[in-house]
């Protein structure tokens, strides 16, 4: 994980400013030496954080970016004209640092909604950020990016094209309020390749389909999920349309990676359960009894307690509003089949599941007979710590 | 509470028959001396348990009922062919033991989904439950049908019609897997009125409405959800369509205070969220907005955790796919004002809010702008004692 480095071209930094009490850093920069091609997707949720609104507003615009900043602590949602204002400011007071344009710079916030932003912990933070310039690595300032993760969340892939090498490195961080919609909490992908916006842009809202958007943590959508990706052309390596297909698939791998650390990384989380529906009447269907048994606080429960309770599963497939007849649906957990025609296939599956329970990792297969639709969710377990962590925390 | 007596005609029992491990009453019966008038409304589940199909069977036909008998322990859910044919033994069983036809029974069950009735412990247990006649209170009958409830439900309303007294009486059991769509879990109403049985059904479709169907502990809505009324003429007073209103205000404020103590009793529950939206474009959208709020695992762990946290709370409803803009919202806790105009209120909101967020019940008013739809929903929070008592027991 260590030896992961930046694409050519991209100089990180971080620096403490002083938005986490813990004094840890807690302001991340990722610079790009020449224009980058930006792609960026944002939250649903009506309520859009002001760093959402205004780096939407520069993706729009198609225009290339240098940096993308981004802050833990504070999200700047909810803080209206004024949090507007505040998040316009830190821009431009980074940009006069930088010497380049403040609409080279997309914003990202995460942290307590509704707080005004502290404009003098920026001032004092950013020529400090300037100073530490090329000084940190990319765990370093994954682990900047971080609320109450428990790790830093990084992934990266090379590929080959035309004999020369494209590096794909994303950053991302949960841990809570994760049920993306559209992107993530906050990730950024930085590539050397070389592209075209709309292909880059076109790129990154197809991957978020297959990987953060099936991740789901506590089914709340947050206001400030944002995914950047920075493509600076370092590389030497033109993007063809030939080459789209290599790149994508290079680019879904990394979402993925990422997606699952999230979970993995859920609040409290001590499972990742992989739920995958098939069989369904269509794709919606197979969503809806995804999602339906990925946010059931009784089956999240039972998997934390590593019990095989298959029927939670069942009643929560029956209340999930996919259409389906009961007698064809088949539950199989952990590879071992617990339900078929409507009811239990052995008796025996506390003990065939006591070992496979003990695992991280839990497969949940859920067939419907009903037709070909699929759907795959990563959702983690409930436990006693989420509890702790939100009844305390103040998000 | 103990004061509460059966309407009149009604007779009570229960017994152990060892569906529970501690050895208390599982089995209750509740008698009428004449044929009632009998209405039921069941879980909107796919999957169905057992005795929710045999109960419709009993409804549709609307034939006249003479008992109920309700087990816990079990809920005979997702059993097959070989659960019905034990939900029908059962009764037959205990038709013989009280000399009544099987059909004039009505059944209901709930407990563990997917194990086989122990059809060895009925037939030890419906001697038991004959012997026990008459010398069983309402609160002993409502004890006799917890599984994970702290305490017995139960509810009672007189009304005087023609210089006579009609009593409805109610018991219900909660507290897991809460999250009625036609019905709750199980709740029995016994009433002493004669009337007829599409006034009688008709006046449960509508009075559940707003009052089961807007409680919510986990979102999980059961495969057993089932309630039924039994009314039994015993008071000599004939409802005419004149009193049908009188009747139904008493029955909708009998379900209203059982729906109450479901929530509060939910599993884990510290608090009970009187959840009021209105100004939505819909009923659907203030529906919407209302669940979505009252499901959102990060608001309940905060109002557990008596932090006033609006920004969770403007962040569920903007995922919650209600129209409305953003600017128009205003979220009101506890009698103070937090968010208006796409920002907080005050904030001083931490200590305004500190001796009001103390209380077990919390008024949480979400205005949205956008029209005349209003829903009030009632919602648990979501607490540590949540999260043991669903790791570990087997539901």
């Amino acid at each position: 994980m260590s030896t992961i480095s930046a694409p050519k071209g991209f100089i990180l930094s971080v620096a403490s400013a002083g938005f986490k009490k813990s004094g840890k850093p807690d302001l991340s920069l990722i610079y790009s030496e020449t224009p980058a091609v930006a792609a960026g997707v944002f939250t649903t949720n009506l309520f859009k954080a002001a760093p959402v609104l205004v780096g939407e507003e520069t993706i729009h615009g198609k225009k290339n970016v240098k940096a993308v900043i981004t802050n833990t602590g504070q999200a700047n949602a909810c803080t209206g004209e004024e949090g507007l204002a505040d998040c316009r400011l830190s821009l431009e007071l980074l940009s006069k640092e930088l010497g380049i344009a403040p609409t080279e710079i997309l914003p990202a916030s995460t942290g307590v909604i509704g707080a005004r932003m502290r404009m003098d912990l920026w001032e004092t933070a950013i020529p400090q950020i300037k100073e530490n310039m090329g000084k940190t690595s990319v765990e370093e300032l994954a682990a900047a990016m971080m609320t109450t993760d428990s790790f830093p969340k990084f992934a990266s892939q090379s590929i080959e094209v035309s004999g020369k090498t494209i590096t794909l490195t994303g950053v991302a961080k949960g841990a809570g309020m994760i049920c993306p919609n559209m992107a993530t909490m906050i990730s950024i992908v930085m590539c050397d390749a070389d592209i075209e916006q709309t292909t880059w842009q076109a790129m990154f809202e197809r991957a978020i389909q297959t990987t953060f958007n099936r991740a789901t943590v506590d089914g709340d959508t947050s206001t400030n999920d944002t995914l950047y990706g920075l493509a600076n052309g370092a590389s030497g390596v033109k993007i063809t349309d030939a080459e789209v297909p290599l790149l994508e698939k290079s680019l879904e791998e990394v979402l993925a990676k990422l997606a699952y650390m999230l979970v993995q990384d859920g609040e409290g989380a001590t499972k990742v359960i992989h739920i995958h529906v098939k069989g369904a009447k269509s794709l919606l269907d197979a969503e809806k009894a995804a999602r339906t048994v990925g946010h059931s606080p009784l089956v999240k429960t039972a998997m934390y307690g590593k019990d095989p309770n298959w029927g939670r599963i069942v009643a929560a497939l029956g209340r999930s509003g996919a259409d389906f007849n009961p007698m064809d649906v088949v539950v199989t957990l952990c590879g071992v089949e617990l339900f078929r025609k409507g009811r239990p296939t052995t008796e025996d599956f506390d003990s065939l599941l006591k070992a496979p329970m003990e695992k991280q990792d839990l497969t949940l297969e859920i067939s419907l007979g009903n037709g070909s639709g699929e759907y795959t969710l990563l959702a983690s377990d409930l436990t006693h710590e989420y509890v702790s962590i939100n009844a305390d925390y103040r998000s």
